[in-house]
């Protein structure tokens, strides 16, 4: 077993696709580094994946969409892999049982890292016979992100697969935080009216995903929003009064959740004597008040918000507020810098909130609903958004294990209310 | 057993409170009246109810809401219902664990009678000792506007109990229908723009449930609206274009609803030969093309309009295309007619569509939550509508089993994206 | 609601086969009597049926086996009934699903009631035409055999219906227990050797089950046997002694049962402050510890041996040590005394046990398999006892809720582990 | 991966305790030599267990139960394994929860085989330190049956994750078979009457389990047993004879898991046009109708023996048969020929049967119960056996992949009647 701490990621942005290419299927690689072969392997429960499969399935996204297509005489590195490592794409055919993926130990973790090995050869081949092709660097800028989405879930899905180890083992070594206590939590007012919000090539840079399509004109009331995430601090004080048996603080389907589960504090979270400890990326350690709590369900950010008087932002509201921002993603702490867990506000509050980007998703009150005129990409990877719009809500910013550079204000991330295995937070909001 | 066929509903709303209270009091007992103790006993899944569970839960309400705290030297009729009848109030304390509604043997339906005959003794006392209390007649029209939603379940429940039973029993032998062709759908345009939304006291009336409100601004695109809901025959044709067989015509969570149910026909639908047999509460009859379909999902409604090329409206645009009706109720089929099923368009569609009130329940693409600046009702009736704002998608307009003058254009119900038993159907919207 | 208390049954076991017919028939409607129509409707569990199932399908049975193969120009009284009111017979056809018996609200009890009095005419009929006839003799004994079991399931079924309801109804009020302190236990021994088992018309009158069949050999270490049920004062010792927190007196299987459902007390026990409540079928009572103990599953009657030193008797040793009683059922108490609930011994030891017959059904430690050369019977009432033949455990002796007479030394019941709510119970066994 | 085919096993069995335990120890890594990490890490269902828990589990068993009692000085090799690797003594303390052994990613196989290496140079330090302990000898022995259990778990747990795999690895590459044609079945009939069953160390050698004692006196009637066990050949005619859907020659339970999970076929059987393949670890191949059928639930070997006319022997009619074999073991293929699959009968059947021991576990008819008398194993061991009996049906006779010399006549291996996953097939008897 390799125990070494990953690499740090990122540096500049390579200018070029074909660099770009390169370092962002890199970084899949990196991050797998300190993982052994049974690490790869596998799967703690349906939602998650094994590491060996992400890496996989992120390399069949190239060989589908792009060689399959583009690529005179093609023929697949392994046939059977179109299936094996198909997630959820009808249009390609069949797809093996999600929760069955933890099962497939051949194609090894040296085959798969063989089979990422031919596809980037013919992938660079096929990006530098198509120079300037449109559609060629549409879906390849579509891959790398895609990527990147399931770099964040290589992190969140080998830290829920950790979480059943008695022995807490530990993915990384590099524990950055200081002990820094943050500014009492401020409000910043926004007067709201018609506005247009989704992607805007102007603001976000050229690459959205669909859904964040098109821009169009809402309505949003006054309304204020917090300076910064809730911290650990913060939601100990709403366990401390009885959050988790006050029925009154949640929706109806939470407090079934609370109950059915028998519920008295967020994943990963356990009870040594007087105090509470906290399985992470870098091992168990103790409960930082300090930092911006994580891991919550759409129902625990609910109940808190209902509990400190206030509510969750509505998306509309959460990219109003962001969209105004002059140093966005300042002080965000991302993927690269290695800590892969939110970490204290360390940038002075000023005149704007800060941690908007990175260290937390933040759950809102909204409902991942289509955007009116919505329509899904053309083509086979059409389904790649629009489909799972029903009973999920939007989560917004980016978190810990988010590769720096990949989110924006109009980014629309959607778990369901009960997920909790993301690096999901809150800020609060009020009415003006 | 009775078999007697329940009395016709309706007649002129009474003016008065103490009349109003009674007659709808009364229709309850109506609708009961065809039961046998048996039908009233039964509870066919964990989200239906006993008809007797609903006669007593109906009147616990005002016991509970009303008596408890205005009569002067209260008792409970008797001290066990408080919890037994209880639905869903953290607030009042413990409730009997839904799912054994059914069990419940006793009180009989004749101790449940009795229940309701000395509660509304109380009642008419309390409401003649206090004329013009302004908030014992705001509670008073709660309950019964409650009242008028259980009749509605009373019914769908009772449906749904029959369906079990081979002997297919007929609840009621009043059936009103004549074949009639409806006419071409059309389509209603509408300009859009800045809108107001919600519940409006001049427009509606004064009563309203506190999730109509606030009346709030809205920004909508140019649609258009169908003129009619979408009937059995277009439904069938879906049917036999492969609906049920092509994935991509589906919500994600709506195919895996589709395969693991082995799903190939709405609820209440069974092949016989070359014919399809519909379950009603008249009986069991053949399916009629002409008739709006009513009994599907969301996933269902949302599929259908998928392969119609177009998209269901969400409640914003089907409100703000109700507003426009100069006649909205007019020919719409309810609860007082009889026939506890839709029926054919008979009335001519002129310039606006028809059948938007009664009939089918229509599902709107927009997920059940709060509008902006929502407050639930004060005091315990607060856990009303507000703590089931997750997961669940907004239903407007009445159906055939809803009593007459109970909805109105800013009513919203709400049902999660599986349920089949209420009388659920669509009308189709399309981006203009 | 009728609340009267059911008639004492029994009395002089009538002499012709017509005779027998209708004392029997009678006593089924007798225990009935006490129930509304709502009582006879529910199912509180897939392996409970409704009163009303029961009374018709012991009706059918007659249908069935009887009046369809001997009845001239046979007519059933309804066709679906043949569907209905199969229990388990796929020789006869299909079955409707055993967990919705409690669906089937039409047809009602009055209903069942004129198909019994039918069936009944027709059947006085049948006999009187077919004097001496054997066969017809035979299925109508074996008839009356499965109508007497059908009684105490009926007694067993509403007992667990009840325990849902908060309200503890009663079905009988005969309590007719006064408070008699058992005298300790004492053993009596067995010299065991090559015995013979099985049924013997002359030991045990002419009727028997086949799997009582065939009479054989079997060899049998010595042993000796309690000479009485253990009590609820016994057992609660054993519950005092933290029996239900020490895996080494369970069987690996009965652990988990125990571990699974966090059980801590047999079936119908409630805690109550210091004192434990018993729900009976004469309502909610303190648990008397005389009384021997019922309502084990085979997991607590074995835990409950081994924490005593002892074991549970096998079959073999429960029926040799019930062939060598010279008052077998003197003494027992059963459905005919109208308490259907155990009672404490009263009878003196002297040189024999007591209560091997009627009070509780005593676990056996033999799994319920075929004697050596077992047959069913022949034709379709084939079924009625060999493909059961797996992963259950007999038990000997009959119970308070068993019709005296019905059982005899040779009669095996069987039910699986984990099944709490006939009336169950055990007496202990030793090696010698 | 190392592909390379597992070591032949076997040779002279070694004659001093060192050497045998040297011997056994080395054939696990042997079996798992074949293997990857990845294959080692996974387990496909609850009832199994990966590779690597096995090779932890048996070394656990003689450090916990040998070296934490005899060693001086002891000190665990790392303190969590104990809980990690307990499978179920609870007098031991916890253990892991069983279906999640699949996760435990740390430790690595590495880590593991270090376990190993540092458990046996100490176990050979203790089995030196004290020559002729009995105590010691008795322990070691029984650690190293237990060890030989699991080298045949092992290989029907990596079968059946293999099963998951859509490219249908093999574990090896020696498929040793002749496609020979077996002899009709024949029929050797037995006398019966007061027999002795158990172990008897001058029959059986001075090893068993404590489930084999008492030697005790049963009464077994005459009968008759078949010359071989049933081929895939006739368990084909039996399926083409609509054996799947006849429910007269099934248990009631037996047909409720043939309906419930719609089987047409026995494990690992998959249709491939008009011909059947045959998942084995030697890959997939098409079944050859001689060889012994396995992979039988008790369930369809019961079954198909009711519709052969036919019955299963109960275990002492198999243990009497057996011990009247002149040359018991001769021919029978087991874990060392390297073939792990079932062979056709390639001796001439004389005048006794042939492969009662290996290519196919017996199932019998008789129940997994205690002999009389038994006792279980004194101190902690004692949970190794008696706890499991109940719901359980005994096999005789070892299979293809159990080590040979592992079994003899009285041992009784045991599994539910719906478990499917070993080695199981069945032998004909028939009552005389």
């Amino acid at each position: 077993m390799n125990k070494a701490t990953p690499k740090r990621q990122a540096a500049p942005r390579p200018s070029t696709l074909a660099d770009r290419y390169a370092a962002i299927r890199q970084q899949s690689l990196d991050l797998a580094a300190p993982l052994s072969a049974e690490d790869c392997q596998v799967q703690s429960m349906a939602d998650a994946s094994p590491t060996k499969w992400h890496l996989a399935h992120i390399t069949w996204f190239f060989e589908t969409f792009l060689l399959e297509r583009f690529e005179p005489a093609f023929r697949p590195f392994e046939p059977s892999f179109r299936v094996l490592f198909n997630s959820y794409y009808k249009g390609i055919g069949a797809q093996y049982p999600r929760p069955q993926r933890g099962l497939i130990t051949r194609p090894t973790l040296a085959d798969v890292k063989r089979f990422r090995a031919d596809v980037d050869e013919r992938m660079q081949a096929l990006i530098a016979a198509r120079p300037g092709d449109a559609e060629v660097e549409a879906l390849v800028s579509l891959g790398l992100q895609h990527e990147q989405q399931h770099q964040e879930l290589m992190l969140t899905d080998i830290k829920h697969a950790f979480s059943f180890n008695p022995a807490a083992p530990a993915y990384a070594r590099r524990w950055p935080i200081s002990r820094v206590q943050p500014e009492p939590m401020r409000w910043f007012a926004h007067a709201g009216g018609l506005v247009e919000i989704g992607h805007d090539p102007v603001l976000d840079g050229d690459f959205c995903f669909d859904n964040e399509t098109p821009r169009h004109r809402a309505f949003v009331e006054p309304f204020e929003i917090a300076s910064r995430p809730v911290t650990y601090g913060e939601y100990l004080a709403f366990m401390d009064d009885a959050g988790y048996a006050r029925p009154e603080l949640w929706l109806s389907m939470g407090w079934d959740w609370v109950q059915s589960g028998a519920r008295t504090a967020p994943l990963y979270w356990t009870r040594d004597g007087d105090r509470w400890l906290n399985h992470t990326l870098q091992g168990t350690v103790e409960i930082d008040p300090h930092t911006p709590v994580c891991h919550l369900s759409y129902f625990e950010a609910d109940a808190f918000a209902r509990w400190a008087g206030a509510r969750l932002p509505t998306e509309l509201e959460w990219e109003h507020a962001a969209r105004a921002l002059r140093a966005p993603a300042s002080g965000g702490n991302f993927a690269d810098r290695g800590a892969f867990h939110p970490m204290p506000q360390t940038k002075t509050i000023g005149d704007e909130p800060v941690q908007m980007f990175g260290d937390v998703w933040e759950w809102t009150a909204s409902a991942y609903l289509p955007y009116p005129r919505f329509r899904p990409l053309p083509g086979l990877v059409g389904e790649y958004n629009g489909k799972f719009m029903c009973n999920q809500f939007v989560l917004r910013g980016g978190s810990c294990a988010t590769p720096r550079g990949h989110v924006r204000a109009s980014y629309r991330n959607f778990f369901p209310p009960d997920a909790q295995w993301q690096f999901s937070g809150l800020r609060l909001a009020r009415d003006l």
